[in-house]
């Protein structure tokens, strides 16, 4: 498997706003999906949650994760990074859930009665499809 | 969480073609996802895979799969289907990757060198989200 840092036509796709699943996994081991935002940010990903979202529980239990990232325009452009959450912290000003809403909408995000959580996951591997041929040389 | 047959609203929802991620378990424990087409079967849902792709292996070995559809022109239109592979079958005529090629493409699926399997996928729970706010109750 290829590791990071990501090619560069790589990482300018997954700047994109993308549409994206997060896998983690729940206490009885099975697959947990859910629909999430994500940032690249400079070689991790950011993710952010509501602190209720069983996706988080999950984390704190096991920090392995899967996210499938999908392009906006035509989902033929897709990439799957698989990796470990490396840091949970309280995003207590809203500055990780401001970032993605800005990235993903164009403002700041409007729920300021939630307390949010980011999470920041560290790449181990990745593979991806670009046109219905391997991005990498990884069977998905 | 509520049980499947899902309301007429959902089931309306899972018959389009939508953008999907399928997470499984690797024989690590670890979540794996993937980008898939999926069709939403009277109930059930296909599934279908390239006889290499390692997520056929997963539900070989650990049949509890996770689902998440995103709207085709939205994705605050979503859910998440989590259940098991009840029946996995070679798709030598290539009726069910055709079934889904039509329904997502318009024609029949064009790599026919591919071996290809089927697998059919039993619901037993679903949460999703319709325009921001839940569409159950259940948490994501």
């Amino acid at each position: 498997m290829p590791k990071t840092p990501v090619p560069q036509e790589l990482a300018e796709f997954l700047a994109q706003p993308n549409p994206s699943a997060i896998g983690t996994i729940d206490p009885d081991g099975a697959p947990h999906t859910a629909a999430t935002w994500y940032l690249w940010d400079d070689g991790r990903v950011l993710v952010n949650m509501a602190d209720t979202r069983k996706r988080l529980d999950h984390m704190r239990q096991d920090p392995r994760v899967s996210l499938t990232i999908m392009g906006n325009d035509s989902w033929y452009y897709q990439v799957t990074l698989r990796g470990r959450v490396a840091e949970i912290a309280d995003d207590d000003d809203f500055s990780g859930i401001d970032r993605l809403s800005t990235h993903y909408m164009g403002n700041p995000y409007s729920a300021r009665h939630q307390k949010r959580v980011n999470a920041w996951i560290e790449i181990e591997s990745w593979y991806g499809w670009s046109g219905g041929a391997p991005w990498a040389g990884e069977k998905s």
